[in-house]
C-alpha cells in the first residue's frame, strides 16, 4: 500500500500531468497550423486560398478555446497554489511541489491564459476580420499611391487595439500592452531607452559616413546569377553554418521566414537574378532563427520548455548569424572560395571587396527591408514613435504621413516623394501589429550582446569564422540560449547569457568600430 | 415582425446551421491532417516523425471528440425528427423540412457519428496502440521471411478487429461490419459475387492466356530514363489529361497517393530508371483519383456534399483512367509521339507495341503490387477469402502461409516459395485493415460499368482519346459521379449514373475482349 505522503505526490503529479497534456495539445494544434501556413507559402497551389483559410481558422479557434477552457483556468490555479510567488515571476526558485521547469510552463500558461480570456470573443473577431479586409485595402492604396484610402482602416485599426489593450490591462500604457504581445518580459521602458539611443548616436554616425570620402567597393556582387546556381549556393551556406538537413530544409518564398519546431525546423529563401549578396544574407538571417528552434530541447516539445522566448530574442539569432557572421571579414575570407566554385564572374573579388560589399551603407534609401545594418535602425526607430503616438493619441492618423516624411528628413536626410515609397511601405500595420516593429532593433541589439558575451567565454571568433568552423559559437548558443526555451524570462535569460542587463553598449560599440574602420571615420 | 411560421423556418435553420458549423470545423481538422500527412511523406525531413506524430494525434482525437460529443448526437436527432425514414436512408426524398442535400448530410455523419460512440475509446486507443507497434513487426518479419514473427501480432489485431465490429453491430458478420468501413453502401454479399464471378471467370482466361503462343512485345519501354525527364513526362501526361495545376501539384513520394480536396488536390508519382512505364501508369490513376476530388463542388467544401464517395468509388475513377484510357490503344497513339520528344530511344516503337507493352499479362508474378491489370484480380479474391475466413474464425492464423500459396497455385498456377513474396508482401493487415482489399477490385469492375454508361451516352470514345481530348469524357464524369458528393449512397450514385445495379459484366466483357484479341484467343 502507498504511503500518505506517496498519494499526496502521486496526486500533485498527475494535476501537472494533466496540465502538461493540455498544453502539449494546444502546441500541437498550432505547430500543425504552422505547417499548413509553411504550406501556404511554400507549396499550396493558387486556389487551394478558400479552404486553407478555414482549415486555420477551425485551428486557431480549436486552440483558443482550449487555452481558455475553465480546465485550463482550474489546472492553473490548482498548480499555483503549490508554487510560490516569487517562483511564479523568475521561474528559477520553485519552493514548492513543482520544479523550475514546471514552474516555468505554469508561468508562461498563465501569461497566455489571461491575456486571451480577458479579452472578448467578440473582439478578436472583429480584429480578425478587420485585418482580412485591411490587408487588400492597404495593397491597393500602396499600388495607388493613396493614403487616404487606407487612413480609415488604420484608424478602426487603432481603435480596436486600444480597446484590446484595455481589456488585457486598463491600467497600463496601451502601447505597451501591444509591445508585450510580442515582447511580453522586457519592459517598453527599456525598449525605448534603447531606440532612443541607437537614434542619437546613429544620425550623427551616418552622418558622418555621409561626409566620409572612403571609397567603399561596391561592384563585388554586380551582374545576374541564375537562381538555380544560387540555390546551389544557398545549400553551400547553410552547409557551411552547420544546418541540420535531417531537421529542416530549403525552399523558395516571396517573403522569406522559418518555422517549425525542433524536430523540423524549416528555412525559406528568395531569389533575385541581380541580387546574389541579397540571397546569401537572407539565407544566413533566416539559417539563425531555425538553428535557435532546432536547439531547442527535444524533451521539451509541446511545452514552452521547448519553445523559443519571444521576437527581440528569436531576432537576436538571426541578425547574430547574418551581421556578427555573415557580414563580417573572416566570413567572406572563408566563403569566398566557396562561392567562386558557383560563380566564375567572381573569380576577381577579392574577400576584402565582398566585405565592403556587403556592409555599403545606403544613405539615401527609403526602403525599410533594402537598408543596410546601420540605416535600418532609424527606418524602424521612426516607425516606433509613429505608432507609439498613434496608439496614444497624441497623433491623427491624417498626419502621418507629413510626419512620416518628416522623419525621414531628419534622421536620415532623404524625403520621400510618395506615400507609397514612405508610410505605405510596409505590411505590420494592415495586420493591427502595433508594437512589432522594436523587435526588429532590439533583436540587433541583443545579438551584439550575445556575440560578445560568446567571445568573452571563447575568445576572439575570427579565427574560426576564417576556417569556417561555426561549432564552438553554436555551442556558445546552444548552452546560453537556445537549450533553455522559455524557463527564464527574456531579461533573466540575457542576464544568465551575458552577466548583464539589456543594454546597447555592444551594438553600438561594434557599428562604430566597424563603420568607422570602412569608411575611415576619424572620430569613431 | 415575423410571421410563426417565418420564425419557426428560422429556428430549423439556426439548428442545420449549427449543425453543418459542427461538420465543417471536424472536416477542416481532418483536412489540416491530410496536408500534414502529405507534408511528411512527401517534404518532411527524416528527423520531423516525433512531433509529427503527436500532432496528428492530436488532430485525431480532436476531431474524434468532435464527431461524438453529445451536441453532435443532440443536433443529429433533432434534425432527424424533421427527417423521414426514407430520406434519411437513401437521401433522395426528404418529405420533411430538410433538403435533399442536406438529407443526406444528416445521413452521413448520423453513419459517422453512429460507428465513432459504439466503439470504447479504450478500444480504439488499444487497435491504434497495437498497429503503431504491429509495423515495425511486420516490417521485420517480411525482412527475415517469418512468418511466425508476425502470426501473434496478426492474431491479435484479428481479435481486436473482431471486438470492435462487435460493438457496431452485435449481430452482423464482423466481416461485413469491417468492410463496410470502407464500403458502407455496398452489400458485402453484391461485393462477394462480384469476387467470385471474377475469381470463375478470370482463371479460365489467365489460363488460356498462358497457353496462348501470341507474341506479345514487352520490350518497348526497355531502357533507362532519367528521373528529371520522367518527371517531365509526367507532367505531359497530367497537361494532356486536362489536371488543373492551379488546385494541384505533381511531386514524388516512395508509395505514389494522392489527396487534399476540391481546392488542392495533389499528386505523387515515382520514378524508377528502368521503368518508365511504371511513372506513367501510376501518374495516370493518381491522376484519376485527383480528378475526382476536383470534381466535387466547391460550395460543398466541409461536408459530406463535398466530399468523395468511398474507397469502391474512388478506385473506379483512377482505374478508369488508369485502364480504359491510359492502357488503351487510341491513347498511346495520342501519347507516344509526346513521350518520343523526352526519350529520343522511343523513336522506333509503335503505338501497337507501347500499347501490347502496356498491357502484358504476368502470369508468374507473385507480387500484387506489380501485376497486370487482369492477374491483379486473383491477388485481390486470394486476399479477401483469406481474410473474411481469418475474421470468421474458420481459418486460423497459422495455416495462413499453406493457404495463401495453395490459392496462389490454384488461381495463378505459381507457388511462392517465400512468406516474403507470400503472406507478408502487403502492409495492409499490420494496420489492421480487413476488409479494404476488396475495395480494389470492385473499383476496376465499376470503372468498367461507368465507362460503357459514358460510351452509352457520348458514343465511342477512341477517337477523342486518339485526339488528346478528355473533356467529354470528364465532362460526363464531372456530372454524372463528381459533383454529387456524398449526396447518394454509393449504389443510388451507379444506378444513376450508369442506369442499373452495380455488376461485374461490363469489366468481364471489358477484359475478355480486350485480351482476347491482344492473345488471338479463340473462344474469346
Amino acid at each position: 500500500m502507498a504511503t500518505d505522503q506517496a498519494q499526496s505526490e502521486a496526486a500533485e503529479t498527475d494535476t501537472y500531468d494533466e496540465f502538461e497534456q493540455r498544453v502539449q495539445r494546444i502546441a500541437n494544434v498550432s505547430n500543425a497550423a504552422g505547417i499548413l501556413r509553411w504550406d501556404q507559402e511554400v507549396v499550396m497551389p493558387d486556389e487551394g486560398t478558400p479552404a486553407r483559410a478555414k482549415q486555420l481558422s477551425t485551428l486557431s479557434s480549436i486552440g483558443h478555446e482550449l487555452l481558455t477552457a475553465d480546465e485550463t483556468g482550474d489546472l492553473l490555479a490548482e498548480l499555483e497554489g503549490e508554487t510560490t510567488e516569487s517562483a511564479r515571476e523568475d521561474g528559477e526558485t520553485a519552493s514548492s511541489d513543482l520544479n523550475d521547469e514546471q514552474a516555468a510552463v505554469v508561468r508562461e500558461v498563465r501569461r497566455r491564459y489571461d491575456r486571451a480570456t480577458s479579452v472578448p470573443q467578440d473582439l478578436v473577431e472583429e480584429i480578425s476580420e478587420t485585418t482580412a479586409n485591411a490587408h487588400p485595402t492597404w495593397k491597393q492604396a500602396k499600388e495607388e499611391n493613396d493614403f487616404e484610402q487606407f487612413a480609415p482602416t488604420l484608424e478602426k485599426l487603432i481603435e480596436l487595439k486600444r480597446e484590446y489593450a484595455e481589456h488585457i490591462d486598463p491600467d497600463a500604457d496601451p502601447y505597451a500592452v501591444l509591445f508585450a504581445e510580442y515582447e511580453p518580459y522586457l519592459d517598453l521602458e527599456d525598449a525605448e531607452r534603447v531606440l532612443e539611443r541607437l537614434r542619437d548616436q546613429l544620425v550623427p554616425l551616418i552622418d558622418a559616413i555621409d561626409d566620409s570620402e572612403a571609397e567603399i567597393e561596391t561592384d563585388a556582387f554586380a551582374g545576374t546569377f541564375e537562381d538555380d546556381d544560387q540555390e546551389a549556393l544557398a545549400r553551400d551556406v547553410l552547409d557551411s553554418l552547420g544546418y541540420d538537413w535531417s531537421r529542416g530544409r530549403l525552399d523558395t518564398a516571396p517573403h522569406p521566414f522559418s518555422s517549425g519546431t525542433q524536430f523540423d525546423a524549416r528555412v525559406t529563401t528568395r531569389f533575385e537574378e541581380d541580387d546574389l549578396l541579397g540571397s546569401i544574407t537572407s539565407t544566413i538571417h533566416e539559417f539563425g532563427h531555425a538553428n535557435y528552434t532546432l536547439g531547442l530541447p527535444d524533451e521539451g516539445y509541446g511545452t514552452p520548455l521547448g519553445e523559443s522566448r519571444d521576437l527581440s530574442v528569436h531576432e537576436s539569432q538571426s541578425r547574430l548569424w547574418e551581421n556578427h557572421v555573415g557580414r563580417s571579414r573572416p566570413f567572406w575570407e572563408h566563403f569566398l572560395p566557396i562561392a567562386r566554385e558557383r560563380f566564375s564572374s567572381l573569380e576577381d573579388v577579392t574577400a576584402a571587396e565582398a566585405y565592403e560589399a556587403a556592409n555599403q551603407v545606403y544613405d539615401d534609401n527609403l526602403i525599410r527591408v533594402e537598408a543596410d545594418e546601420l540605416t535600418y535602425h532609424l527606418h524602424i526607430v521612426i516607425r516606433f514613435e509613429i505608432e507609439r503616438d498613434l496608439i496614444s493619441g497624441d497623433l491623427e492618423v491624417e498626419d502621418v504621413p507629413e510626419v512620416w516624411n518628416d522623419k525621414y528628413e531628419e534622421y536620415l536626410g532623404v524625403r520621400p516623394e510618395t506615400d507609397a515609397e514612405g508610410c505605405l511601405q510596409d505590411i505590420h500595420w494592415s495586420h493591427g501589429s502595433f508594437g512589432y516593429f522594436p523587435t526588429y532593433s532590439l533583436g540587433s541589439v541583443l545579438a551584439a550582446q550575445l556575440y560578445d558575451a560568446a567571445e568573452d567565454e571563447l575568445g576572439d571568433l575570427d579565427d574560426d569564422i576564417r576556417a569556417g568552423e561555426f561549432d564552438d559559437l553554436n555551442g556558445w548558443l546552444r548552452e546560453n540560449v537556445h537549450q533553455h526555451g522559455c524557463k527564464y524570462t527574456t531579461p533573466n535569460l540575457i542576464e544568465a547569457a551575458s552577466g548583464e542587463a539589456f543594454t546597447a553598449d555592444y551594438f553600438l560599440e561594434y557599428v562604430e568600430e566597424k563603420y568607422g574602420e570602412l569608411y575611415d571615420l576619424e572620430e569613431y
